[in-house]
C-alpha cells in the first residue's frame, strides 16, 4: 500500500492492542457470553441474523473500552460487563440498519445480513438488538450510564440522517463531514468509554477525560477506517477497496480531493459521485487523484490530529496498564493504514 | 358494511372516548407539545419525516391510556407527561419501521415516509425517535418504568420478526398468530397501561390489573383492525378495504377462511396470498369467502373475549372517571367496525 505511518516513536511497525485485550480477556469472555444469551430468542430468525454479523469477527473494540475504563477507575461490579455489552448491541444494531440505509453487499468479508435474509429482517433484529442493549442497562441501574447511553443512541440515528441529508454532495466542507463522523461514529466510542467511570463512581474530572478520549479516537478511528477504503487491502478491512467510492460516499479523501482539483477533476468527481460511474479504471484514477493532491495522507494526518486530542485527554490520569492500554488503542487505529 | 356489533347494553351506536378525551385533555396539550420539541433536530430531514407522521391525525390512545392510568392513582408529578410521550415515540418509531418491511404505500390516508423520503430516512428517523424515547424514560428516573418500557421494545422487535418468519404462511394456528398480535401490538399497550400505576407508586395488585387490561385491550384492538381492513370504509380507517389483502397479509379473518374452507376455496387462497393474485375480484371473493364462513364476525367475536378480560381486569379497581373512561376505550375498540 502507498501510505507508511510513521509513529511518533519512530516505530514502523503496526501498533496492536495486545495489551487491552490482555487486561480485559477475562471480563471478554462474560461479554462475548452474554452476547450470545443477549441474542437469543424463541424466534429462530433473530439469533440467526443477530449472530452472522455478530460471529463476523468484528474486534469489538468498544467493549473493550468500556471494561478497560471501568476498571481503571477501581470498578468491582458486574455492570461494566453488562454495559460493554450493551455497547457493542448498539454498534450491531447500526450496522445492520445501516447496510439497509446504504444497501451494502459485504461487511466484513461477509455478505451482508439484508443480502441473505432480505432489508426486513435487518431493521427488525436491529430493533430487537437496540431493545436488548436498552434492558441490559436497566439491569445495571445507573440512571448516568443510562443517559449517556441513550442519548448516543439519539445522536447516533441523528448523526445518520446528517449523512444521509447530504449524500452525494461533493461541496461537503470538511466541518459538516466533522460534525457527521462525530455523530455518528465518535458519540459511540464515547459514551463506551465515559461510562466505565461513570458506574466505578470517579470524579466529574475523570469521566470528562475518557468522554473526550473516546470522542477524539472516534473522529480518528473513523478517518482513518475512510483512507483505508483507498488504500487498504481487502483482507485487513473485511471489506473490498473502493467500497465507498463504488456506494458514492463523500468521505474525507474525496472532499479533499474534490476542493483541492482542477476544474476537469471535479467533474471527474462528479460524474464518479453524482452519476455511480464507478468502474475500476474510474477507481484507479480517484486513487491517483487523491495521492496527487495529498488526500489519503492529509486524512491520516487530521486522524493523527485527533488521536493526539485522545492522548492528551489521559495524560492528567495516574499511570495503570489501563491507562496504557487505552493508549495503545490509539496507536492502533492509527497504524492500521500502515 | 355487513359487519354490524350488537355492544353489550344493547348500544348500536359507535361507542366514543370522550371521556378519557376529556380527562387527559390538559395532560395532552403538555404530550403534544413534548412530542413537537423532541422530535425537533438540527438536521431538518428528522422533524420532516417525524412531522408527518405526526401530524396525520393518529387518535394517540397510547398516552391518553398512560396519562388515565397514571392519574387513576393520583399521580401528581409530571413524570406520565414523558412516559406518555415516550410511549408515542416508540408507537411511532415501529410504524416507521413497518412501512418500511412492509412496503406500504400508504398510511392514516396519506403517503407513507418512504415514499417521500425513502426508505433510508423512515429507519433513521424511527431510530432517532426511539433513542428520543429512550431519553424522556431516563429523564423521569423510574427504573421500573425504564424496565417495562424498555422490555416491550424488545417484544415489539421480536413480534414483528415472529410476523416476518410466519409471513405468507397459510397454515400458520390461531395459537401462533395471537403470539405474534400479542408481541407487536399488544405488549406495547400494555406497557401504556403499566407504566401509570407504576410511577404513581401503586401496589403490585394495580399494576396487574393495568397490565392485564393493556394487553387484552392491545389484542382486541389489533383483531378489530384486521377486521376493518375486511369491512371498514377508508375514511375511517386512513388506510384502503384491502390493504392487508394486497400486502398478502396473514390475519385473522384470513386463517379462518383458509382453516374454514374447502379444498378449492384453499386454492384460491394460496394464489392470492402466496402468488399475490390480488386484484379487485379477488378482494370481493375474499370478502364473499370471508361472510360465508363467518371469519369477520367470528374475528370479532375473539376481539370481544380479550375485551371481557380487559374489563375484567379492571372489575377489583375503585369505580373512578378514570376507571369509566379506560373502559369506555374497550367499547370504542370493539365498536370500531359497527
Amino acid at each position: 500500500m502507498g501510505v507508511v505511518l510513521n509513529l511518533e516513536n519512530g516505530k514502523r511497525e503496526a501498533a496492536s492492542i495486545g495489551q487491552l485485550i490482555e487486561l480485559t480477556s477475562g471480563d471478554m469472555g462474560r461479554v462475548n457470553e452474554l452476547i450470545l444469551s443477549k441474542a437469543g430468542s424463541d424466534v429462530q430468525m433473530i439469533p440467526e441474523v443477530a449472530n452472522h454479523l455478530i460471529s463476523s469477527g468484528g474486534k469489538r473494540l468498544r467493549p473493550m473500552v468500556t471494561l478497560a475504563a471501568a476498571q481503571m477507575f477501581g470498578y468491582s461490579g458486574d455492570g461494566h460487563v453488562k454495559l460493554a455489552t450493551s455497547v457493542e448491541f448498539m454498534h450491531t444494531a447500526t450496522l445492520l440498519h445501516d447496510d439497509v440505509v446504504d444497501e451494502s453487499g459485504m461487511r466484513r468479508g461477509k455478505k451482508t445480513a439484508r443480502m441473505i435474509w432480505g432489508n426486513q429482517a435487518s431493521v427488525l433484529v436491529g430493533d430487537f438488538l437496540l431493545g436488548q442493549a436498552f434492558r441490559m442497562m436497566v439491569d445495571v441501574g445507573s440512571l448516568e450510564a443510562l443517559d449517556i447511553l441513550s442519548t448516543a443512541a439519539t445522536v447516533i440515528a441523528e448523526g445518520e440522517v446528517m449523512q444521509l441529508a447530504a449524500a452525494k454532495n461533493l461541496e461537503t466542507t470538511e466541518d459538516e463531514h466533522f460534525a457527521v463522523i462525530k455523530a455518528k461514529t465518535a458519540a459511540l466510542f464515547s459514551a463506551a468509554a465515559e461510562v466505565g467511570p461513570v458506574i466505578a463512581g470517579a470524579t466529574r474530572n475523570d469521566r470528562a477525560a475518557l468522554r473526550s478520549y473516546g470522542m477524539n479516537l472516534g473522529l480518528a478511528f473513523q478517518l482513518i477506517d475512510d483512507a483505508l477504503d483507498y488504500g487498504g487491502s481487502s483482507k485487513d478491512l473485511g471489506k473490498n477497496v473502493g467500497d465507498d467510492f463504488r456506494e458514492g460516499k463523500v468521505t474525507l479523501p474525496v472532499i479533499l480531493s474534490y476542493r483541492r482539483g482542477t476544474p476537469a477533476e471535479r467533474n471527474f468527481w462528479k460524474k464518479a459521485i453524482e452519476e455511480n460511474v464507478t468502474d475500476d479504471a474510474s477507481l484507479e484514477k480517484a486513487v491517483g487523484l487523491m495521492k496527487r493532491h495529498g488526500a489519503i495522507a492529509d486524512t491520516i494526518g487530521r486522524a493523527g490530529h485527533f488521536g493526539g486530542i485522545a492522548r492528551d485527554a489521559l495524560a492528567p490520569l495516574e499511570s495503570t496498564p489501563q491507562k496504557q492500554a487505552l493508549l495503545e488503542v490509539i496507536d492502533f487505529c492509527i497504524s492500521r493504514v500502515a
